[in-house]
């Protein structure tokens, strides 16, 4: 692996930035798919790498540790599912994490050794569900919660659970307050706004999604939030992804070349004002780049704050019930859910 | 006025239109400042253009009646106001229309007459309030309702009041539901989900918003919501405002040379998957058209339904307080209110 | 600073008062404008010499702490706004104190230390939105709440947020009931009528009008609500701003000379029967004193009761709505919000 | 008797005003005690030198007809009530006047008569209740309408009716819309606001208080309402009632010298920026007359409207039951009531 | 004070009684006016020797506590009042009592060691406006409720506010259902009509009127609403008020001798069947006691139930708003309201 | 028959009385019972007396014409009656009147021939069934209308049917306004409302209850309703019936004797403050006589006026649904029922 930094970045990216400005990369890679213990060792090589530039925020893609099953079925069709089908969620469950767990100490320590700020993307297994999750972590190596996808799209409902309310952390960090939305999440406009009313000022968007449309979005949200918007998103070819027959890409016998591209990329960084300020890179795997002035929030808040001045609560208002949701409760539990 | 139609789209355009098609125009011209009647007899002539191409709708900037008083400040500064921006807000009240009055009649009649649904953006005075309004007029020539501005923006604040939840209709039209977003309520999350959930397909945002980052805004707003989206702006030169003294540009002497392009326009028109049908136009006046294909909604819902299978309303909730409200209610009023 | 107490008031004021009479202070003085610690080594000064008179109650100006920005209007034309207006936003919102807050605690140990109750206008930061705030403090060195300014007039529209009916507070004291309402609110009538009916007593004004029409409207609100009225204005002169080009005054080149008077004062007390007890000062920095005979309430509400029987509820009632209103409310914060 | 009128006010009217101007003219004078028809004769002498000065609008004191029974206590104590007390108020009843009834067509024809919009206080009979009752006049001579006072004050309780929510119009007319508050009504904050909501423009004061602090009321209220206020009150000696023993002054045997000015006026007219345009005069019965530009009130409105732009209905809302309250209602007088 | 129990009654009155009977005492004697806590200290005596007759009701007059400033004017003349008459409304203030407060912990705790049934007027104090009112108190010692009188008298109207529909209760209690109108309430035919709706079976008349004539009103009413009456006054000779000058009598300087019976009584028990079972008693302090025979309703409603088979609904149908009506209403005392 | 005059009364009621006194007679007579035109006939006797002593108002007991057929029972008993009763109604049928009809033409001339305002009860026959009526006639001779008995008390409940609102009039006569209440409906506190909002002066009660806590009521009326009460009952002998067995007493073969007294009278005037101007007379057949001063009235509503300054109409509100009820109605009738 040879990952090029984009250099209309790299010249932008100054040393001895100013202390009010945090640098911050996007990881466009590839998972090792179905062997976890491998992208681990890739996710450490691009921290390090991030790290040596000064970043002091690394983002990576949706499901990076776990695996995003792009181009599968998991041999499902309506009222039925196959016996290969079953083998596939197997493998792919048996590929996903628990939080807390080995995987997730291995990720602590990593963003505690290369002192950066972790923001990454996991398949997260609780018991025999899946969940599609970020993780967070902080520069003396801590973990500190998750986000845990509210909604998956279209077949992601066949293979992952939905998240609640009580997994939609923004975290309070001496660089900012940090928090993510994964993929289509991001066009969900009560989850934006309840992540704004938490006070959100980098904005992390791991997705999955790599059509033009996603940076309208991107923009977007950088200019009704009023905040930074980092979008990761891998770049994968059909080769990142077991050989047929072991998985069959598409559904179809005739599959793909090996190097056709199955996801193209676009990671981005924004500003609050809506300016472009790394990426998109539609080229390959990368590490994009960009200095963040946090100050410009304050600049574009006067203007247009979403959950400040410019809220009309008294006719619009948004309830989120941030307790989490179970299906079994035990009494004994309460007080501690009640924390 | 030699308005020539985008050309572009002139091509798309082509006559004997599928059923489930409509005909949208967006009308980027500017308002005759000050002089409403000679304003409200351009809107005619910018209809019975539109309508000889076989537009079925017609949607015309923000405060296109009674005009966007762009560049002025009314004098105002933090503790105090002059005796001349007094004068200037007397003046912009006279240019105003009631809702309902005559202008409005006008304007009924005027769609009654070229048989198209009417979208316009006013200057609503209402005692000695102003409200930046949309109002809305079948082709039958039936005045249907308005939208008051929820939110100004800026200096906005200080020449128009805040609409309330009573105002934020959506209509059920033989041509799909109509509903309007003005200017920077585009980027309040919580309106645009209201409008999602009254079940809006053409989504009309009248602006003065003529920046490029804009465009960003009005595709996310169609992949978010489903719907088709159509934006138009004034195209405004420094001559299409009072000369010096009477009209001061920017509260400076050294005011705009008479051609200086004030507002860019950027009206456009967008598809529910984000394509761009029509636009941006930044040119000058400007009749921009294309074919709205209805189906294509269904298209896009069916993997994202924002206020549908896409919702999580047990987490994510909003509540719109859609009753007027009002600093003083008469009781006799109530059944009148009630309708 | 050499403040000269009111002379009329010294000799009207005796030591050995009746238990019944509460000694009050209202403070005319000048924010040090762009730094909030001066200011507050300014604040108590004042703090100190009105105790050392006597005084139970010191009211100071609307934003004394963080600044009343006139002359300012942050480069806002319609439609636009400067650089340079940015930058002097981000200035004023590094200028205003979280609430709580260090600036908040340390009034609260300047109310304890000097033993007074102290009532003070500050520019409240919540996120990137400032409002205009009042706070309330104890002799006993408590912070006991705050008031919010309802509707900012012109300008301020830009840079404050509005509060809502959760923070129109009146404090039950040993001195009696006090709120507070700020400059134009004070013309609000179904905002004081809020107030007679929570029983306020001691009503405090602070403001930043300083002309001679004010004093009307504060005689009408000492009869209209049976109360004493104690309005608090600044006394600035353009050299309490920073000079220019840093601060503009009046949007224009050709500033103000440096002793031109910009806010002149007229802070004021006046009983319930309308009746001048200290005040209008026009003339400088000052502390205006008197004492308050709270027996005189009942006398005056014998043939005026507001809110008591001179109501008419059958036929006119107000309905205020005293729940916050937040854009985004988080339900595991319900039981903390409803305290 | 010789009316001067107010020579400042004489200087300041000139003819050929302006169209947007009213011209208008409040009445300082007494009645005639006990003495309806001689009342009336005066008010027409009256009536009839102001519009020889071009006036259009002329407003009379509270109770002009029928009388304003000053000193009088109608031989009340707590728990009894005279036999001279019930003689002086079957006299007093006597003078009252039905509505519609004679002294009614009365005025009506005056009114057509000099062409004036006329505003007179009376007390109105109905069955054997008084009420202190404001009637409306047009110029081409048709009673339009009455205010029939909400609330007495102190002994007038005892003697006057309260009215009720039907009877607060504000009348729109080619002047203007006109409506009246009596007294210390115009200290009740929430009936003020029902007026502003109905659009007064020119603010009626008919009273009886001739303090000094009566000013600032009325200057509180233009400014609050954004409104003319025109108040009148009537001028008063001794004289101007019976002698004794018919007519017994504060009780006491010891009666008042003749001369003794027992209601000294203080009439005034002022512009909704608070400037007093005419008066007050203290010094003997006066026609008082201004010229009223209705232009200033958009310009004052621009700043504060209290029923638009500055209200916050969503925290603030006044509800004013505006039907009819009766004891009894009979279902065959329904069809008539609602009108 | 040496309380002789009436003769009469007392034989009538004998020990061991029916347990379909009511034992009750109507209070005839005078407050110690100006001195609530003396009052309340012969309320109690009262009480104590009212017990040991085996009374299980026993009834005080209209306002006991607090007093009826009987002969005062408070030096209240049309259109004026004195510094004196305030003077005296202050001292009347503060004689008044919070409800609830002290004082009616007090009467509850009296009324549960003497184990009795109490109902008892009172001058209540709600912030500075007076109110009539009635309390009720269970043997067990609660505080059960109160009624404020709807309507004062004459010169009442300046001293006390008016009650409203949500203070007319009938509490059902073990010996009946209990309720009280205030003196010339009781010839308010639509409010003893809302009291018989509730039921009540023992009607109580606290009063301050002790002309003949009374009795007519008290027997009518018994036979109207087929209930037993008790009508309870104070007796007073003019030493029971302060002397002059401090107390003015009939506002003359002549005043009273102080053995002039300035409130004879007349306090009385009548039956439903019109009935005197005790009283009345026109000589001095006294109780007046009489065994009340619950089964004598049935016997009188079967001729006549004025709100049942002798009623005509379809034909008069009375209204009784009974929701309380306030000037202010805050929403977030809604909850607490609705109990 | 030798009718003597009340004597105290005849002293009383002097010639030349005052133009606002007006001379009222009540009859206190008995029925010449099955007779009817005797009983037209004694009651021109009656009148003609009257009439000779200058009364100008006569009023005649409840079913004077027609007869109260006391001490019947009709035969009833509970599920069944007798032939003998059948017969006994078909006799009292036959002795009722048509209104209109001979008899009612009869007593309107008498009227005119006596020029007396007369107010007389008879027994209406409508069909088969029969209404305990009050009809009115005026000194010219006109029948002006009728009041039917709304509810009629115990056993008359089996022989008269119930009037409606449409029949409750109050008459507007150049003596005062009239109306009548019979017997029991006396008690009915709605209905008594009813015509008190009528404006009733002179309020008649035909009755036939000679029980003397009867006194009690009419006093209380008069108070209450601050009107003359007018109270005309029979006196009757057991022998002013026709003797056994044609005519059984109280259901009992030993009937009374023949001089027995049967009803007692009771007879009375009272005026509006309570005090008895003629009557009551238990004695025997009498007429009573009194002078009313109508002046008298509004002294009385000074203090109380129960419709007027003394309501709560926002509290308590009655309804009289004054249109006709009929069990069948003809669309034919409609538009004259809406007279």
């Amino acid at each position: 692996m040879a990952l090029v930094p984009n250099e209309a970045i790299a010249a932008e990216v100054e040393m001895g930035a100013d202390p009010s400005t945090v640098r911050a990369t996007v990881v466009q890679a590839s998972t090792i798919f179905y062997d976890t213990p491998a992208t681990l060792d890739k996710a450490e090589r691009l921290l390090a790498e991030a790290a040596s530039y000064g970043s002091q925020l690394v983002v990576f893609p949706e499901a990076f540790v776990g695996g995003y099953p792009r181009g599968s079925n998991f041999g499902i069709i309506i009222g039925n599912r196959t016996e290969k089908g079953k083998e596939e969620f197997k493998k792919y469950h048996a590929s996903a994490v628990d939080v807390p767990g080995p995987e997730v100490d291995r990720l602590a320590a990593m963003a505690g050794k290369y002192k950066v700020h972790l923001v990454i993307g996991v398949i997260e297994r609780d018991g025999y569900t899946l969940y599609c999750t970020v993780l967070f972590f902080d520069p003396q190596g801590h973990y500190l919660g998750k986000h845990r996808k509210l909604m998956p799209t279209g077949l992601e409902r066949i293979i992952w659970g939905f998240g609640d309310g009580s997994t939609i952390p923004v975290f309070e960090t001496p660089i900012g307050k940090i928090g993510a939305a994964i993929c289509w999440e991001n066009r969900m406009p009560l989850l934006r706004t309840a992540m704004y009313a938490k006070g959100i000022e980098i904005y992390c968007a791991p997705t999955a999604d790599a059509r033009p449309v996603w940076q309208a979005s991107m923009t977007h949200i950088a200019l009704e939030g009023g905040c930074f918007v980092l979008s990761s998103n891998q770049f994968c070819r059909r080769k990142d992804y077991p050989p047929p027959p072991e998985y069959v890409f598409n559904g179809t016998e005739d599959d793909l070349a090996p190097d056709s591209v199955v996801c193209a990329g676009g990671s981005v960084i924004i500003s609050p004002s809506g300016t472009v300020l790394a990426g998109p890179n539609y080229e390959g795997e990368a590490l994009i780049t960009a200095d963040l002035d946090l100050g410009e929030i304050v600049n574009e808040k006067f203007t247009f704050d979403v959950v400040g001045h410019y809220s009309r609560p008294e006719v619009l208002s948004l309830n989120v019930r941030d307790h989490p949701t179970r299906p079994v409760t035990f009494t004994s539990a309460k007080t501690e859910d009640s924390k």
